[in-house]
């Protein structure tokens, strides 16, 4: 997909727009039809059961074009999709893509766009097999829909968490809310020779190009130990907070075994409450966070190894209701701030 | 769900919101987890495969919130999706909502969106299994994902057209344009005593509230007499255009046997170019265009009778590639309008 310097959508056409994202997207698994009727033709394995989950995208609500390029708005707008999936331990098959788009948006950020959601869906093995495209009056619009399945039995839910579960997460917290963070000035860089540049990208791409935990999720969904999953797009304290109310539980989560990375650390050293509280209220991480017997610990820390991922048991669940933080010496943590509100 | 008078969107939330919607909904067949999780899971029916399609309808490009009251604007959100699965011949079964919400917007408008929703839902076996809400800094923005299914050997395409076919639609043509029209001002009403209300609400009520074809389109489908289908929602000579596209044919539609309705005959009657413009290119009156051999002409008939819907076989299809509409005397007819164009 190139494009002459002074193509523009009206004169290529909404069904110019469709062809052009249909001919480059690959059909993988379980496609019987994709672009091009009324409705998509899939086929799920037999005895899997479908999971659906649908996330919406807006323009200065949810991204920032200044901010976010189109390449990795295009991978993030899949990913957030394929963390849901993956949140169930299911397997990402298929995709709808919804466009809105500002009359004068250059087709060059329709083309990056698409370029980075279908290399994402590539690396996931997810095909892109309908959606809808129409003009927008005023920002860009993304509405994304993903399909996946799984047997029933390893169908994982918030609900299933018992009191005395390890409450564990994948990878590491609050690095979205520092790269956010830094991308509104409200952080300093780190201080010294040649500092802070790599610390930078590295938390800016998190915010920006997330890696949904797809292979973990699955491998945890096959091992049959984990009792409850969700994913961390809200922050841990939040997200917990739904496995502990639909596994009617409540949980402690120790500020001390949050996992921090090396960029996190160094940028949040001088600002010791903003580092606790990011990493457990700042959202957009998309870790797994999931729950399981204290007995599975080593199993369940190799599985995730072999995944090329490390996780971390940061608390457990408890028969008494609430969330709350812990100092090492059990004295409750307060946060400042709280997980993203929309409204 | 009814709320009291100053209740609005930021003292509910995004929970509080979620939480009303799914309380309201009712889950239907092969729902075994609906709203509440990552992801939703449903079963198929075992043998049959997935049918999927969305559409997005946003403020001021898709619908004016002056003239679409918000109950009648939920019902249509999806009745269009309803009726991408009729195109295909397939059984609609499950619907995910994502709302995007300007802040102020009442919450009686949310309320009678989501109750017309959920009518048009359990009007056609539909389960709302799940979605998203956000804040919108502009208009309302409403995304729709549908997923159906059928029998791989009943699924209908838009490919299989063979030349010497009728072209057949399902009910009356152009009525929701004569809509847009009389709300547009661009048109008055007959003249006459006590005329003009109810053809003008019939007209307004088909482009505000359209009625899928569903039980029509699956009972073609089960019929095995019908060889490619597709619904009308771009205006008839553009949809049945795609028909012949993708089946490798052309058509010639007969424009006196169009099949206009009493009220579109009294408010067209002034202006005849606009009652064939209208019924060849006026979109979104959702009827079903499909092609079958004229063997079939009766049992065709006398099926769609029995779904409460007539059929008219309005053209035939050619294997002269181009779809063409033509006088009685087989002289082309000429349009002014087009389909409808997004950029």
């Amino acid at each position: 997909m190139t494009s002459p310097a002074n193509t523009n959508l009206s004169t290529l056409g909404e069904f110019g727009l469709i062809s052009r994202i249909a001919s480059a997207s690959k059909q993988g698994a379980g496609v019987i039809t994709g672009i091009g009727d009324d409705a998509a033709i899939t086929a799920l394995t037999p005895g899997m059961q479908l999971l659906t989950s649908t996330d919406m995208l807006l323009e200065d609500v949810h991204f920032r074009r200044a901010w976010h390029d189109p390449y990795r708005l295009g991978r993030k707008s899949l990913a957030v999709n394929i963390s849901d999936i993956a949140a169930m331990g299911g397997i990402p098959r298929w995709a709808l893509l919804s466009l809105a788009i500002p009359a004068g948006l250059p087709l060059d950020f329709l083309d990056d766009f698409v370029r980075g959601f279908l290399t994402m869906s590539e690396e996931h093995g997810v095909s892109l097999v309908g959606g809808d495209t129409c003009a927008s009056r005023s920002g860009v619009v993304i509405s994304v829909t993903i399909m996946g399945e799984q047997f029933p039995e390893r169908i994982l839910r918030r609900s299933g968490a018992r009191p005395g579960d390890d409450i564990w997460v994948t990878g590491t917290l609050g690095d979205a809310a520092l790269g956010l963070k830094l991308l509104e000035k409200q952080l300093p860089l780190p201080e010294g020779e040649g500092r802070g540049e790599g610390e930078r990208n590295f938390l800016i791409s998190r915010l920006l190009d997330p890696t949904p935990r797809a292979a973990a999720g699955l491998a945890l969904a096959e091992s049959a130990l984990v009792t409850a999953m969700i994913d961390i797009s809200d922050g841990l304290l939040s997200d917990f907070g739904h496995i502990a109310g639909q596994s009617h539980v409540g949980g402690l989560i120790r500020i001390a075994e949050l996992p921090l990375s090396a960029p996190f650390r160094a940028c949040s050293v001088h600002f010791p409450e903003l580092r606790y509280d990011s990493a457990l209220t700042g959202g957009e991480d998309y870790e797994l966070c999931f729950t399981a017997s204290p007995a599975n610990r080593k199993i369940i820390s190799d599985c995730m190894k072999k995944c090329g991922i490390e996780a971390t048991a940061v608390g457990i669940v408890t028969s008494l209701s609430g969330v709350r933080a812990v100092h090492e010496d059990g004295s409750p943590y307060h946060t400042k701030m709280n997980g993203f509100k929309h409204f």
